[in-house]
């Protein structure tokens, strides 16, 4: 709903033909008797259809946006729980620098099989379309679709925003910023106020009073300003920047206990098995809402009328508000379209781009995008981030890519084999012999799919 | 005494004046000694003189060879045992990819202070000799010093040898080979006959009809072909030359049990706690022999008349045969004085010498040398072994030398805070602190050393 109220405000993207696509009948029906609410609701000239395929929503497109998570929630959980059952505690994705829980790269085969397939879709059947990767992994799918196919493509997240919180804990509100790094593990590479003082320095006087053990997160979501971010921020010497706080060593992963410790009590983050079922049920409860939504607006009710007594009113009422969803993917749409420069934070591959990394990995960068040129800022990434977060990082992620792409469970066992919940051989053998049958099957049902 | 024994088989480097210092008097004497007795068994024209500080034995060199390990096999014990009191089987330095057990990276401060004096004191004192680092770690040394300081200087390792082995039981005699990587992590890059064939297809036969898991080493050097290394070969694609075999992952150095699986019977390799006793009685019987043979020939032996009756007499037939040893130190000596080309495999600053590795780390590789001229061979490495293997080495390399010169046991915390034998924050900090007094105080000490 973000994206459609977006593509509302903005005059330029008029007579628009937005195609929906979903494997859920249902929900994709919902969404599209929301979207055209909306659009009536802006008076935005706005048209919008379903399709059933792939190739259907591909071709004739200037823009594709992927935001599917192939197997949904109840994949993750089942993956998760077989990797648990054998002793991987969160399962055996969750690796140092990469605990975010819907962020797998061992075992989403078909994630990155869908992202591959509508990829080639593209390919062959609209090769100008540009290709917006919103899903995660969005690092493993931006890598894999860039350096597999030969498409236009920019990776989305919106972590980034997550530096106001520092400038808002700092009391600042003027100021500039910059980030860098991979996804889910940026680094703020600039922070200064707008006459050019560094605001590090405030960092360094608040990291001297804060007594940053006593945070108390207001959701499991709520770590920009916990224990772990100024612990990282001490031992890297750089501010970790949204997610990339979650994504820190099993130091601070190891256990419950030990999440609580660092991600503040109750939920011990977004990443432990009491945070993310409170995010599950959040989002569960949010679908259904849309769901209710969309049942009332059949019924006649007017989008601006509707009222739950709970947070997504204000949700709702962001969204019918004048003000953009803080989301890239409209705004870059913008840029790209009427050649109206905007600043973005986009996922693409190196290639030169931030140095000492490799170059055929895709890194998140700022970035002015103006029709189709990008012009990337100049960031520097100190060498204590480059080798003790970001190159290991890499590695994990281009070695996900080739067990993917080779379909090699043998290197799965060998990440296995280094890990610190694997106890023997035999535990890693029977694991994969389980795992991996589901994965394989999950990751053929999206090979088949239409 | 293999040295000076090559030394004696140049004539090229006759009149050489061989400079011996060891902080150890009674065993510089013996050698001494010996190397007189050598010399004069040869009728060779060196000469020989002991001094007593490194800056004595720098000044006026043209070639520095650096033997030396910082505090012996016992600080090695009491490091590792250390570790081992805290949970860490085989000692900290114990990791992935780095088993051998007298390559010490993470504790050894000693010794990479000691690198650096020496090369420190080259810079001053002898600004054109070329420094050999022979000694252990040489990967981390090799980096440091070439970082670090702007003196002349190569790795070296005798490691490539085991190639021989591999041919010896493939039954073919006469073959073209090359290896690269990075010390102990070398990988037979090219192995074919002198016609071109290519004898990775031996390899492959021999793969699908040999029972590697029934193998029995003769001793427990004896691994190029246990079933670590054609395990080895089937996960990364090449085959694994010489201490690369040792350097496995966590998968073969588990236990005492599972190294006897993969290295063979009763020994379980020669980094085992069985294998390593084998190892440190060995050294100390040859020294042993040493300190007899010196005894023996102030008494008027002559140097072709000592006899043990045990191996040793065999070592000592081939010092005294007209065969060089093997090790590089002398031909690569001469090579450079007599701009005879000689072909080497030497451990030198990438610098773009094997692609998809990073340029500011010492890699091992072929080179032809003739004067002060290196020709680096091409050597190809594929991506496997770079992303699997070669990678997450350099990575610890580089993680061991910034927490060296940093002195910052924050991050040996952040190696140990992955390390699969870790089960607590508490345990990791209880060693530090036990076992870091200890390193800061040896490396001291050699900082003290004149």
């Amino acid at each position: 709903m973000k994206i459609v109220s977006d593509l509302c405000k903005f005059p330029s993207l008029s007579d628009s033909h937005v195609v929906l696509m979903d494997v859920n009948r249902t929900r994709v029906e919902n969404v599209l008797v929301l979207a055209k609410e909306l659009t009536k609701y802006f008076n935005a000239k706005l048209k919008f259809s379903i399709v059933e395929t792939i190739k259907n929503a591909v071709e004739g497109s200037d823009f594709v946006i992927n935001t599917a998570l192939a197997g949904g929630h109840g994949y993750l959980d089942l993956v998760r729980s077989i990797g648990e059952k054998h002793g991987y505690y969160r399962g055996i994705d969750a690796q140092n620098f990469n605990f975010v829980s819907d962020y797998l790269n061992l075992t989403n085969w078909n994630q990155l099989t869908l992202f591959l397939k509508i990829a080639r879709t593209i390919e062959k059947y609209a090769p100008n379309a540009w290709y917006l990767q919103a899903a995660n992994p969005v690092m493993e799918g931006t890598t894999l679709v860039s350096t597999q196919t030969g498409i236009k493509m920019v990776g989305f997240c919106h972590g980034h925003h997550a530096v106001e919180a520092i400038a808002k804990f700092l009391g600042v509100s003027e100021y500039e910023w910059q980030v860098g790094g991979v996804n889910h593990g940026i680094w703020l590479t600039k922070f200064r106020t707008k006459d050019g003082k560094d605001l590090y320095k405030e960092v360094e006087k608040a990291l001297q009073k804060t007594r940053y053990e006593e945070f108390k997160p207001s959701n499991p979501f709520d770590d920009q300003l916990s224990p772990v971010a100024w612990e990282m921020y001490k031992l890297y010497g750089l501010f970790p920047i949204g997610d990339t706080v979650r994504n820190s060593t099993w130091k601070y992963h190891r256990d419950l206990q030990t999440k609580i410790k660092w991600y503040g009590a109750p939920w011990g983050g977004a990443d432990s098995e009491i945070g993310w079922k409170w995010y599950v049920e959040e989002l569960s409860r949010v679908v259904g809402v849309i769901d209710m939504f969309a049942k009332m607006v059949r019924e006649g009710a007017k989008i601006n009328e509707l009222k739950t007594g709970t947070q997504i009113d204000d949700y709702l009422k962001e969204i019918l508000s004048e003000k953009l969803s803080g989301e890239q993917h409209v705004p870059f749409i913008n840029s790209v379209v009427s050649k109206v420069p905007g600043r973005f934070v986009v996922n693409v591959l190196n290639k030169g781009k931030i140095k000492n990394l490799e170059d055929d990995v895709a890194v998140e960068i700022c970035a002015t995008v103006c029709g189709e040129k990008f012009e990337y800022e100049e960031t520097h990434i100190p060498e204590r981030v480059v080798n003790w977060y970001l190159k290991p990082r890499i590695l994990l992620a281009k070695q996900a890519i080739d067990a993917f792409l080779n379909k090699n469970v043998r290197l799965i066992a060998d990440i296995l084999e280094r890990d610190p919940r694997t106890k023997s051989t035999e535990q890693v053998e029977k694991l994969i012999a389980e795992l991996y049958t589901v994965v394989r099957q999950e990751a053929e049902k999206v090979e088949q799919q239409e």
